[in-house]
């Protein structure tokens, strides 16, 4: 269970970093599938225009692995924990940064999507996100501005990334916004060994550069939605946008 | 005069960084007439794609405050030092990553295309950066290889970045040996207070991401090389790679 302090954190930043918050051998058993997920011929494998594979979606659905890391006591409780009763997943992916390669992503809020093109009704959603790489500074980490969450589901406009071609299209937050919520609250860019967690507010913007490093990055996001808040009226596939509204328990693992 | 401590250390890792190296005022002065120079229409003003303005070439040819920066006593014998002789200037430019903006740049060494297009015959340049804008994580700082610069000229591939579309070509090093230069020497991306300068050698590899904070990113380069190197075989315009070789001798300011 998180720390007062660490709930308090969360709801004042709605950003919450946890440094190797799973072990590495949790980690690399993720990893041990993921040369087999990201070869994968399936329309949840999103390719870049480049051909490079920069999303993998809806995981529980093809690996053994990552569906049983989805029943983690530390994802559910903690998920539970902060977002205040019964959860289930909306999304769950992992991100793939090619070394060298052309992702990136502009200022959006999370939620932008999730209400506008799956139907949401309120903000009661978060992003665990698990550093399945190291993040480091030159490996296309996301930076958030800490606090804009309060301010709410800020106007934007709909558009596609330059780096993604079929997945989706983000809302994109403008400059002058930005401007005002970096004024305000500064960005920061949380980097961490394998294993390390960054919680955020579905209404945290964030934005990420591509990743100039050599190696890759891969990040692995749980979206927790709770059971109240369940999405209305998709449009978006359902490997993009979960409907199967499952309340997710906590299991030991097994494997 | 640099002290024999920061001589060895540009000898070592091919980067002398020097914070507040020039003054606020300074600065200041320069980036006074940056807005008359990037709303120009002429061919050294290098758009982007996009429509942003992501370069000002051979500025000493309209704008009077850079003409004579370019004559400072601080830039011209901290490059005749380090070069062991008489210098001129090869190149002239401010780069502008405009901000949340698209220009970045892929891992390349400079003297590819001074030798390849340009027609210089060694490696015996140099360029002095200047920060006329703080450069912070967030603005798409210059990251460096140190040390890359002792692997000689390393071979390379042609090719136009994307967010350039009139200036040049750029030689891109692939990732096989960006991870083996990276294994051995790191990464480091020099951030620093207007005025700050980072001195890299012409065969020091080096990248950057695009700016995605919500202010300008501006840095000027000079481009030192020897008066025995000059360029023997241009083929890029003469605001690109200049071609009168006049001896730059220190002039204290008179402005």
């Amino acid at each position: 269970m998180l720390t007062p302090q660490q709930v308090e954190q969360y709801e004042r930043d709605g950003l919450l970093v946890l440094p190797s918050f799973f072990s590495l051998e949790e980690i690399g058993a993720l990893m041990a599938d993921v040369p087999r997920i990201v070869a994968m011929d399936r329309p949840e494998i999103a390719k870049s225009a480049a051909g490079e594979t920069c999303a993998a979606l809806a995981l529980h659905r093809y690996s053994a692995v990552f569906d049983r890391f989805m029943h983690h006591p530390l994802l559910i409780e903690t998920a539970r924990q902060l977002l205040g009763g019964d959860i289930y997943c909306h999304q769950y992916k992992i991100v793939c940064k090619d070394p060298m390669g052309s992702l990136d992503f502009p200022w959006h809020q999370d939620f932008g999507n999730w209400h506008d093109l799956d139907g949401m009704p309120e903000p009661k959603a978060l992003n665990i996100s698990i550093y399945l790489d190291e993040v480091t500074e030159f490996n296309g980490p996301v930076a958030f501005i800490p606090g804009s969450h309060r301010h709410g589901r800020i106007p934007s406009l709909a558009e596609t990334p330059a780096g993604l071609v079929n997945t989706t299209t983000l809302a994109r937050l403008n400059r002058g916004v930005i401007e005002e919520l970096v004024n305000e609250h500064g960005i920061v860019a949380p980097k961490g060994p394998r294993g390390s967690v960054a919680i955020f507010h579905g209404l945290t913007a964030h934005a990420s550069t591509p990743n100039i490093s050599p190696w890759t990055r891969h990040i692995l996001y749980f979206t927790a939605n709770r059971m109240t808040n369940a999405i209305r009226k998709p449009t978006r596939p359902d490997y993009v946008a979960h409907r199967d509204f499952v309340q997710l328990e906590p299991e030991t693992e097994a494997a």
